[in-house]
């Protein structure tokens, strides 16, 4: 008999589009519930359901949408300064989590997910940020590169999120309700430097922010810089800001550079560059593969996963220790 | 009546080529003497003259040459932890210095050169360092657009320095005579820095740099990074390192990119790109001009220079704390 779980999704704040573009490929799942997990109602995400041909049942409360329905998977999108207490919840229920990252605003958010996950029983239930870069084809394929050891020994990861600033919602304004420049934006870098290391911790990290000129985002930071030394002592930097031109070509300029003591690989406008000793040349890519898609195959046969638990708490402390080192450091 | 300057030479460690590219153009300067600097013999700066057509006196001893000759110019390429020493000697006896960065390899040593200079006539006496890129048509251009305010205010500077390890003498492996590799390749990562910053101060310096994997280079470290808050809170960083593979196209990866409130200029490859909210192009060059030319004019006829001693001095200041503070932060 076909295994199937019972997928329920709250909120659409950020990448609930990572579950939408390969649930068709994933008929074991059976995406049962929806809600916004906020005051506002679920409508768009409805809607995003309904032109998908799902009918999901709707509730205003998680809590209940959690009790009643019991889903095997709950998508975590809601607002961003509920996704620690809604993990927490999911995990007190053996759920398993695929959350917005940063899956915590504030440290002790995350001890309180750390800890509510440790009483799991982790064979069985799981929990992963959505760290969608991982699955996409330039980065996956610098990612192989770096993983058979052709840039040999890694010595050195830079990293680029420049972004449009366009037009934030309100809560963005907000560092209650926003989290930071750093946690939001610089995530997906610092996953990067992370996951290029051969999932290193960081072992020290500098940083700082600066929220001027930030076209009446409030307490948004239009520029961050990070630096670390790795477990592994590798060094790493990211550049984070909101200063893309609105005429750049793509909405964001995201880049990644890995060198190591035999070659270095480089992510830039979707290409992938490898120069060794050699030969420099572009790399044909790997096919994508959506995040969720891993982890969904993980959940219901065990395929490795692209990303674990270990791996999103890193990150998300990682991030936020950032963030308040950037706080401190007065600009 | 032309005006006519004496110009010596001290050493061929580093870019006297600066010198040698614009000579011919500077019919006013006279090529009087020419020393190692060090207990070498002058031999192969000589043979460079020798093919250019000159004819200098050869000196063994620098302080002898300078009381010898009174030289209106002296370039200053001897052993790197001389630098400074000839520096003082030179100013000390009023004559102008275009001397290879960092011009000290110690932070007390350039107080005594500051000293030195304080003590001359600053209408007379100059004293620059080789930051020749300053005169290369890319990073001209991109200069241009900045101090054209074409990218709005200046918000955030990302550098890289990547150069090939190769083959390295051996003063490079001691720290003495090297003086690390924040000073040496960094320096011009922080010159742009400093340049594109509207010649802001650091305010605050971060860096860390590691000697491992070097090759049996010694001292010399292989990775670096630095990030500084500058005085008028632009955020800055460089990437510095010698992982560059022997097949990579050009010896140096040297990128700048400025991103500023309204648009983003980048010199990568030799290329200037500007993006702003109107359109995204690459931008014609402006032509080259050599950093010694710019300062023989200077010192002829008044005109402006693309760098001055206090520019010289915080650039050396920046690198020495940047590389004193890597120190303490233990890899």
């Amino acid at each position: 008999m076909e295994k199937k779980l019972k997928l329920a999704l709250i909120g659409s704040r950020g990448h609930v589009g990572y579950v939408f573009k390969v649930l068709k490929d994933l008929p074991e799942l059976d995406l049962c519930a929806i809600t916004s997990g906020s005051e506002e109602p679920a409508d768009g995400l409805l809607q995003i359901c309904t032109e998908r041909g799902y009918a999901p049942q709707v509730y205003t409360d998680y809590i209940e949408m959690l009790d009643t329905e019991k889903p095997d998977i709950v998508s975590v999108c809601g607002p961003f300064e509920l996704h620690a207490q809604m993990c927490c919840d999911c995990l007190e229920r053996n759920i398993n989590v695929f959350c917005e990252k940063p899956i915590a605003l504030e440290l002790e958010e995350l001890d309180r997910i750390r800890a509510a996950y440790d009483k799991c029983d982790k064979e069985k239930v799981k929990i992963i940020s959505m760290v969608g870069y991982r699955g996409e084809a330039p980065f996956r394929t610098a990612y192989d590169v770096v993983s058979k050891g052709l840039i040999g020994k890694v010595k050195m990861i830079n990293t680029r999120k420049s972004y449009k600033l366009g037009k934030r919602p309100a809560y963005y304004h907000k560092r209650a309700t926003y989290g930071g420049t750093i946690p939001w934006v610089g995530s997906h870098a610092l996953d990067w430097i992370y996951w290029m290391s051969g999932n290193a911790k960081f072992k020290t990290i500098h940083a700082m922010h600066d929220t001027a000129d930030n076209g009446g985002n409030g307490d948004l930071e239009m520029t961050a810089l990070f630096t670390a030394v790795m477990e592994n002592n590798v060094l790493a930097s990211a550049s984070i800001e909101y200063l893309r031109p609105a005429a750049a070509p793509t909405h964001g300029d995201d880049q990644v550079r890995v060198a190591g003591t035999l070659g270095v690989v480089e992510v830039m406008h979707d290409k992938v560059t490898l120069i060794t000793a050699d030969e420099c040349k572009e790399l044909e890519l790997l096919p994508e593969r959506g995040i969720f898609y891993d982890f969904a195959r993980h959940l219901l046969y065990g395929e490795p996963c692209v990303v674990d638990a270990e791996g999103t708490f890193e990150l998300t402390r990682a991030c936020l220790e950032a963030r308040d080192i950037a706080d401190r450091f007065k600009i």
